[in-house]
């Protein structure tokens, strides 16, 4: 694969940026997104404690990870520095020798109770509790973080439209969804971005029904959810298939979302506000009288995590910005009948937006 | 399948019994594990308030789960209320509503410094902390948990005999991976148990080597690590190929690693103290000059989780448990050489243990 590398030294810019402006002069963070964003160490288990005045990371695994942290760290240029523990309690000795007595921050949203009540008990730094950077600090992506998210969205198109072009009816959900996994990690996926949806018929009502053993129709109505990863960076598309042969309940339904759907994607842009995208894509379903059966959100950004912030809902106001990558998913689900949901992942660019999902909105099935 | 049906009322049974004599009337559960133990329910998100005096188990699930959460209750016989929520900040008032001015135990690995912040504010009870039961709870598994695990385990072994029969030599890591996990999903795996590790050659010498592009050579060691997943029950194995023209080191790493896994699995029985399972083991490395190489603790339970009480290690100990099922995966790692890894899936049964894995110690591939 031809990416450009990863590398993390704007990144960590920005990060003793806010620090400075903070007051923060060391960070406790737990978080193992934010640890990979930091140093695209991808092992599954570390801490990170950040030490703002030598500008450094320090990173402290287990004997699994020694080797590979090192070679990550090296390659992305974190300034890292790799602690191997042979045992969890040497931790708080060892950082505690490394910060002295200086106060260490830490984001109340990432430590558990226990373990800031251990962090406390064993060490003498005040332990300050604040709302860290990560969440904003990862919203933007940089060129070759969107690379990546560009080939995730590239892999689960080519699945998709490889599988269906095989026809879906006939086929269990579970088979069209191991056909499209599979596709996914043949053509360079490291893996699902998520486990993978496909609802057909009835099943189609649950938004986060499991595949199943059931047979597809002919005319049944299936949604396929489902994304790519590459690198830590995955991609996120619904597309529902609703053959002609339908019930004219679910075609009438496929037309109001996808009504709002488009709308949703035509608001994105540097400077909108969150919750006025999702106010669009509400109003047709109020129009519809239909507002109860959307039983989520309108999107969420995507990058290292599936669902990280910008959300796009009603609940709260995030303004957007370019760099961003969001999805618009708008769905409406009827117990009895289906669902339908149709998402594509956007990013946001200086004047507007670019959809990276290129699959058709209408699923051309044979038979 | 003909799976029996996963039936929760023993499991709450002894859940109450739990709370009786600890002094709990309320219990507020977030870990995602422990609230499909209790209730089957299988989503992403999911808060649950346990309400011991009337022996009930409350659900509070957002709108994408509604649908799902009643019918997985209802077929597990959970004796569980569903609340669909609108808003997240709906949560706690009804909580308040259903708990009065009773205490709600909280167990402090479980909640986040903000979330439990959040909650202290935002209701009058008074917050109890104290360790939760479901660590204990879950580590014995009854008949219909372990049907799915040994069919996890089945299904794996099968995966792992197809892929060798092909060979390995010329494919790179990642062609085997898709392979297996294709394999294991075509024969009724839900999904696999974690990302399986397909390490060659050197890569071998890291104990979670991700899969890579390069292409296995006729002599290099492969270490291939997996596992199947049956309605959440999961299996684990581990089996290292060493070809005749392996390097001596590496294949008399191997004959270490063959005894130590054999002692260990041949130490595991109830009463047995985890402990003195990991000494075992050790002492053939230690006996060899290599406990340094051994990174990595002998093993863990498995379940609905992959690394799950109790674990295998020196640095704690418990007494295993007749239905306990457990991991025996010694290994040694040596950079620029490789690694051997060995890892069983062993039940423990009334009087000694089950192997629940079934693949040759010794690989045998075609050329």
């Amino acid at each position: 694969m031809d990416l450009p590398a990863l590398r993390v030294s704007d990144r960590l810019g920005q990060l003793w940026t806010w620090c400075l402006e903070n007051g923060v002069e060391w960070m406790y963070v737990q978080s193992l997104p934010n640890i990979r964003w930091m140093t695209t160490f991808s092992g599954s288990t570390a801490t990170a404690l950040v030490d703002v005045s030598s500008r450094r990371v320090h990173l402290f695994v287990d004997g699994r990870y020694g080797a590979q942290a090192l070679a990550q760290c090296e390659a992305a240029g974190a300034a890292a520095e790799v602690h191997v523990l042979d045992r969890t309690d040497e931790k708080v000795p060892l950082m505690q020798s490394l910060v002295g007595r200086a106060d260490i921050m830490f984001d109340p949203r990432e430590l558990s109770v226990a373990e800031h009540r251990h962090l406390t008990e064993k060490s003498w730094s005040v332990w300050r509790d604040q709302s860290g950077p990560f969440g904003s600090l990862r919203r933007v992506k940089d060129a070759a973080e969107l690379a990546r998210i560009a080939l995730s969205a590239t892999i689960a198109d080519a699945a998709l439209q490889a599988v269906v072009a095989d026809g879906l009816a006939g086929h269990t959900e579970r088979h069209i969804r191991n056909r499209l996994d599979a596709h996914m990690l043949d053509n360079g996926a490291d893996r699902t971005s998520f486990d993978t949806i496909v609802a057909s018929g009835p099943n189609s009502a649950m938004p986060h029904h499991r595949p199943s053993d059931r047979v597809i129709g002919a005319s049944d109505v299936v949604i396929i959810d489902m994304g790519a990863e590459v690198q830590g960076y995955r991609s996120d598309m619904t597309r529902t298939h609703v053959p002609a042969s339908a019930t004219r309940e679910v075609r009438e339904m496929e037309e109001i979302v996808r009504e709002a759907q488009s709308l949703g994607v035509a608001a994105m842009g540097p400077g909108v506000d969150t919750f006025d995208i999702d106010e669009k894509v509400r109003t047709v379903f109020r129009r519809n009288g239909v507002e109860e059966e959307f039983v989520h959100g309108s999107g969420h950004g995507v990058g290292l995590v599936i669902h990280e912030e910008p959300l796009i809902n009603r609940r709260q106001r995030a303004v957007l910005a370019c760099g961003e990558v969001v999805t618009m998913e708008p769905g409406l689900y009827r117990v009895g009948v289906g669902g339908v949901r149709i998402e594509d992942l956007v990013l946001i660019t200086t004047d507007g937006r670019e959809v990276l999902t290129h699959s058709p909105k209408e699923l051309s099935c044979p038979r």
